[in-house]
């Protein structure tokens, strides 16, 4: 008899047949023998509403009340649930986070999980009853109600499960698990039936949100076996997995990338130590995020200094690059918001040459120019023009043979 | 510096604006000069949206979640109106009944208050802060969330108040105060500036449905200041007392009717011991509350036995008295729906003889036909039909001097 934790976002219990149909799978999953506890979030949509509610009397709520506002949320959805469970002769037990004491700082709106009190969830499990826990919410040491943020109910289905010894923590969700790459831009895209931890947080942070990714963070940290699966279908979805053998990993697991980059570079700076402390503090300061950094030594003592953005936050980085140049007598500022990033990932590439030079000679061998390469240990990414996304996908895709069955990638070392 | 208790209900949350408006006659209150705890309802008409959610999911939840999802309800105006509060300045804390332990029983959706934790919000209250609480709910030993019932948020009020030892609870409502009677059927009906918790009682559960009935005994067992005023308009509201003086007390506080009866008569009991329980008891188990009770004993060895019951058990009750009769051999079984209720009301009235009397011979000058007497001690109620309503209450009004001011009544003994 295994010990089951599922999680349901908000699109799983956005109506009351919805709420139904997760019902009759958690019922099934119970009389397959297994121990259940549920977490939920929020019906899509509500904590919109709420947010929207609140700022109709007071534009900047305060956080402590704004999360006894939210955490109504998910207390609607448990006791849906559990009625729903009920009505078919499935006795359950919905709890609030404060209820089933998911000790959090005392960071309203982001909160972090410090512990669980299960004792209460292991007396119903062990009476027979399914347990429902609200997702995203906790209480801090002062009892005061607080949230973990924006997909912090796959949090809490993780740390409940590492706090239970879960057999398994499975996140339904409306996709069937994570693809080697977005299947509507590949058609050939492979489910991968595993993914490490870390490929897991490249692909997700990359584009491939299917998983929120502190969550995945805390899995791992606790080595949850995580599962990904569609709430709508039925499949077996993609375990996330902590091996570090790598002879059973694939080489490559996928290729991810995102549209919303755009990229600026600062042209002939005077090249002295500080330099770049000095760009980035003022980029940094005005809340944008950098990603890629690249920086070139040129020939004549100055230095070119580019990195890329969100593309939302091109024109404000723009103009605060180009204040920065007149301070630091740099030749020119110039910037393309029409680039996107395409990054290859897998844990396989660690110990393996040739990879880089497979990828990049893949994309020539399309035409396709590269104008910026960064990479880590198990990715690595390089930025072209945004018309090259779905060509330079695509060719990679089947240049690393992904839509063959892991574990043995065609161009395995 | 008092402290006070304010309870507001439903309509006067129901909106965002409406909440603006609660905030700033708290801010006032508080700007005066008094510690503040306020109390509040659900937005009107949102336990019933609630109700309607859980029945779409299983026609019949469970007390123990439907309590879960209602007690949403009111976490979702405390946050509002703590928010509304900070963003006129005014430090505010909202607690849930749970938060700020409200211990009650575990009968869901009729729970009873067994004791508060007024702690936290003795903290709050040096520290300057107003506390917003949700009324309607609380929490077992177990922590499992219960709510005590409709109109249960008058009761919350009162209990925070009789914890905190508050100088006065504060009702808004709908209504500027408790009337001699319905101001739309005797347009010179008075507001009482005092009524007795006896008084109140009677006048509460006969029609002038201002406050919840078990709040107001609740507030009498514990001697509580209470005060009922409107939300709407400004006024002194009127004052519940416990005073026992009665040469202060008016003879007759008010005149209070109840359109919604119908009688029942089972003629020809054969008259023995035992008949009155018998008739009672199979009215009782088809959960049908019995009112007035009259039984007059015949000249033949016979009785005759009538009851008033509430208009929309008439039918229900008809057919179980037809079998009773039949069980018991009685003569017939006959009805009425179409009467009502009058009752005059007064602490005062206790000492004084000639009451009934007067009011026997005031709706004979009327020509109104009494066809049934019920009195307490300080209540004389009359059954007549319904047509005379208005005539009758106009009439007692007139005879006992009700517009004109206490505690002077023109006909005191």
């Amino acid at each position: 008899m295994a010990l089951l934790v599922q999680k349901y976002g908000g699109t799983s219990v956005g109506s009351p047949e919805r709420i139904n149909t997760v019902a009759k799978r958690v019922a099934r999953s119970r009389a397959a023998g297994n121990d259940m506890v549920v977490v939920l979030s929020a019906m899509s949509g509500e904590t919109d509403r709420l947010i929207n509610l609140a700022r109709s009397v007071n534009p900047e709520p305060p956080a402590r009340e704004l999360d006894v506002l939210l955490a109504t949320g998910e207390q609607t959805t448990i006791a849906l649930l559990s009625m729903a469970l009920e009505r078919d002769g499935v006795p359950a037990r919905s709890y609030t986070g404060s209820q089933v004491h998911i000790l959090t700082d005392n960071a309203h709106g982001k909160a972090r999980i410090l512990g669980i009190d299960d004792k209460r969830v292991r007396d119903d499990l062990k009476k027979g009853r399914v347990v429902v826990v609200a997702g995203f919410q906790g209480v801090d040491e002062e009892g005061n109600i607080t949230t973990l943020g924006r997909g912090g109910s796959d949090t809490t289905a993780v740390a409940m499960a590492a706090a239970l010894k879960a057999d398994e923590c499975q996140i339904y969700t409306d996709v069937d698990g994570v693809y080697t790459t977005d299947p509507r831009i590949v058609p050939e895209a492979r489910r991968l039936d595993r993914v490490t931890v870390e490929e897991m947080l490249e692909l997700a942070s990359l584009g491939a949100k299917v998983l929120q990714i502190r969550s995945v963070e805390f899995a791992g940290k606790y080595k949850v076996p995580l599962r990904v699966l569609s709430s709508f279908e039925e499949g077996p979805g993609t375990l996330i997995t902590y091996e570090e053998d790598e002879m059973e990993a694939p080489l490559i697991s996928g290729i991810a990338f995102n549209r919303d980059e755009a990229k600026l570079t600062i042209r002939g700076v005077p090249d002295r130590p500080g330099i770049a402390s000095h760009i980035l503090e003022a980029i940094a300061k005005a809340n944008i995020n950098v990603d890629m950094i690249v920086q070139n030594v040129g020939a004549d003592g100055t230095t070119d200094f580019t990195f890329t953005a969100h593309r939302a936050d091109y024109k404000k980085a723009m103009d605060i690059l180009r204040l920065v140049a007149g301070q630091l007598k740099a030749k020119e500022v110039v910037g393309d918001d029409k680039i996107v990033k395409i990054s290859v990932i897998g844990v396989g590439m660690r110990s393996h040459a040739g990879i880089a030079s497979r990828m990049f000679q893949t994309l020539a061998d399309e035409g396709i120019n590269i104008q910026m390469i960064s990479t880590s240990e198990i990715k690595i990414s390089v930025v072209v023009e945004e018309k090259y996304l779905e060509l330079g996908v695509r060719a990679l895709h089947s240049a690393f043979g992904l839509e063959k069955a892991a574990p043995n990638n065609a161009q395995r070392g």
